[in-house]
Formats: structure tokens, C-alpha cells, sequence
């Protein structure tokens, strides 16, 4: 996987001088999309088939402090995956120091266009199997 | 009208220690939205029709700076619509001061759901005559 | 307490005509800060003597979805403080219908202008009494 | 100087499923950073000396729409500069089909901690020098 880079903006500062603390779950959906649509089940790949992938919940731990100018470098890995939901784990580290800013968790479902929970081994097999394969070990093993 | 308020957010601010310019030009949407809606034209009534109305252009200058805590009373009138177009103007205010913070303006059309221009007049009557009735003079005059 | 409410935005919406749901983040801050104004605890009262509140950690579950034009009723709690740091608790509910959309937590501590740990019950025991008052119960009982 | 490029990210879409068009002001942002940060005259090395650069004035003509996936190519190029004032122009275009998106303009001028107008021609003659190659003609020819 290339990891994925985000330089902080203007922006995303506040009057702390820091990053604001809510532009950490932009970021991590910039590299969740990325990650995902570096093995071809990107968000306009599967919105396309008629399934959504919303937000259940989403944490986040600041470790320390990203300004104005730095590059962040996000770890994005699924952490889960069962064909309904998956979890998605986050470290975004300092590209100079690689001092660890945060780390974090989404989780997520597929739905379909009514809303309807999908499970994807049977409405998209081929991104299931892609999906399977960004877990750390086999699902079906 | 009701003059449409808007308190100032933390996350509006930058690391200047003032709210970040692009944040206007949301607050611009907010007052359009609340002034629209007073009239029944809103967005979701438009919208409802299959009718968009998307941002031609956009014009800020900024008299004095916002901070965090303040709240600003935005003014926005329709300065123009012919039934196909319309521009809005705003002037956003200190609550507390009436200083002036920024005047602006945004320009739009009207689109159907295949991105065709459509004209309000023949398309929407009810929301023509709403959209009349905003305007500074009688455009039928 | 007043209940904190948020009219919700066109701007917060994304491409699943939903609220994007890095902005329930925002609404937390926005409601945290009407909170600890409310009793003289104000973002701006804190950072003027020098402290400022970072926030730590922040967990979000999302219920159900929030739309346009909606209005959301936000309830912030403080459940823990002493001293040292403290957590809010939020409810975010649909105006109309009292639909839970989502609940969520942030932690956070004070630091001086040194990025140094402050005990507010020394360096600033009015602002504690403040704080022990939004507790469910007396940290000192 | 190298094209800024911006990947268009999921939370910048609204629910007329295109860009929201308040990001582009955010966009002119990162390429003007981009553009001055290449010659030396990042905000931070500007900030550092003491002087800020506050937004006088922004303009965008929205010409086509962006959507979630695609990548723009902002060109910014100083359009004025005398000292004390600067203009920043901008086009988006999209890194595939080449179709402009956006033009634009931002005015700027420098101020010191006290708010007081700067010339950059005395406080700060290096950067001065290098404001000044960035013009399309020199200012003292």
C-alpha cells in the first residue's frame, strides 16, 4: 500500500495555532478512500452499484499536536471485515519526526439505495474478494 | 424579513485568531437559505420540484475581521432575477457594533434535473411570484 | 440548562444527501462551548487567563441520519471532571421527531500558555466551582 | 513552478452531488500557499517575520463542476504586487479533461502584530525581492 499523505492547510488550523481536532475524521476518510480505491472498491466503484457505505461510528485519540505547514502520513488498515461491516484503524503519524498525532477507528456498513443492509459477498462478490483481501488475516480461514 | 444571525464558531477560526475567510462565503449560503425560506422558495421546496439552483459566482470583501464568540447579523437581499437568474447581495454586521465585516455578493441560475436552464416563470409560477415579490422593484413593472 | 440547537445546513450536507459526519464533531464543540458558557466557563473566559482545554479524545456513534433543512436539539453533559481534565457527553436528537442521530463523548484536559497540565482548582478555583456545578454529582461529596 | 494539484475529496461534495462551492476558496488557499511557499514566501516564513497576509477581497466564477474522484490543476499566479498589496489569480481545471472549473482572484495586503499596514519593500526587502519575481512584469522596470 502507498501511504497516504495529507498536507495540513491554512484551513485546518483554529486560533490554538493547532489543527483542529475535527478535521482528523476528514483525513481519515481521505485515506480510507484511498486505501480502498487502491484495491478497486473506491467509493465511486461501489456507489456505483447502487451501495453506500455510511459512517456507524468513528473514535479518535490526539496524541499530540499537527500545525500549519506539516505533512501527515495516514495509516489505514481494515481492521474487520465480515461481508456486512467493516472497521477501518488509523495512525496518522508527522511525516518529518514521525511523531504518532492520532490514531483512530471507523466503522462502517453497505447499504443499498432503499437503505437496506447488503451483505457484499453476494451483491458484489469480485469486491468482496477485495475486501478480503486488505484484512489482516483471512476472514474464511 | 428576519435578520438571519449567525454565532461564530470555534472552528471557524484560524491560526490568524480570526474567522477564516472561506467561512463567509458559507454564511452567505446560510442567510440565502433563511431568506428563501422565509418566502417559501427553500432550498428543499425548489429542490422538491427538481429544480437546483447552483452558485455562478461568488464576490467577498471583507471590511473588518470576525472572532471567535461574536455574532454577526447577515442581510441578504434579491438585487436582481429575471426568471431565469437571480443574484443575491449580503452584508454581514457585528451583532454588537454594527461594524461592517463584509459585503458580498453571489449570482444564480436555475437548472432542471437534466442541468437544462430553466425558466422560473413557465416552470414554477407560484415560486416566481415569491421570487418577485423579493425583489427590490417589480421587474414587471 | 437551554437545550443547544443547530439548523443544519446545506453546506454540512455530502453527495448521499446526508450531513457529512465529521460536522456532529463540530456540533459537539458548538454545543460544548454554549454549555460551559452558560455558566461563565466560555471558551473566551478560560482562554483569557491563559488556559486552554485541547481535546484529547472524541467518540461519535451515529443512530440515524440527519438532512437539510432539519433541526438538530444537541444536550451536553458534563460526566466527569477533577480538577484536571474533564468529558462531555452529547445527545443529538431531530427537533421534529426526537430521533436519536447520534451520541457521542470528548475528553480534554487544561493546559497553560506552556502546553503545561493546569489544576484549575488552583489556577482557577472560580472557574472549578463552576465546573463541580455542571457535575451529575459533587466530585467533593 | 510545479501545478498545485488538489484530489477532490468526499466531504467537500454537498447533496447536489458536486463540489460544494465554498472549497474553492479553500482550493485559491492551498495553491496561493503552494505557489509562495515555492519562491520562499510561505506563510510560515512570512508569519515567522512578524507579518501576516489577510484576505482583502476573493471573487470565483464557478464555469463547469467538480465531482468526488476527479483532480483539479490550479495554476495561481501573482497579478499584482506593489509592496504593500498583492493579487493572486487563479484557474481550476481538471487534470483529465483539461475543462476549466473555476476562475478566480484573491487581494491581500501585509500587516504587522499591531495591524498595521506593511511595506514589505522596507520590513522585509528579501521577500520583497522574491514577490516581486513572481510578477508577470517587474514592478520597477
Amino acid at each position: 500500500m502507498i501511504p497516504y499523505e495529507h498536507k495540513i492547510q491554512y484551513y485546518e488550523t483554529d486560533q490554538m495555532k493547532i489543527v483542529h481536532h475535527s478535521n482528523y475524521i476528514r483525513w481519515f476518510e481521505e485515506a480510507r478512500c484511498a486505501v480502498l480505491a487502491q484495491i478497486g472498491c473506491g467509493y465511486d466503484t461501489v456507489e456505483a452499484r447502487g451501495i453506500v457505505s455510511p459512517v456507524l461510528s468513528v473514535s479518535a485519540e490526539y496524541k499530540s499536536m499537527s500545525r500549519f505547514g506539516e505533512t501527515v502520513v495516514i495509516d489505514a488498515t481494515v481492521s474487520y471485515y465480515n461481508g456486512f461491516r467493516f472497521n477501518i484503524a488509523y495512525t496518522v503519524r508527522d511525516k518529518e519526526t514521525d511523531a504518532v498525532r492520532c490514531i483512530g477507528e471507523t466503522k462502517h456498513c453497505f447499504l443499498n439505495t432503499d437503505g437496506k443492509i447488503v451483505n457484499l459477498r453476494r451483491a458484489a462478490p469480485d469486491i468482496h474478494e477485495k475486501m478480503c483481501s486488505l484484512m489482516p488475516e483471512e476472514p474464511n480461514a
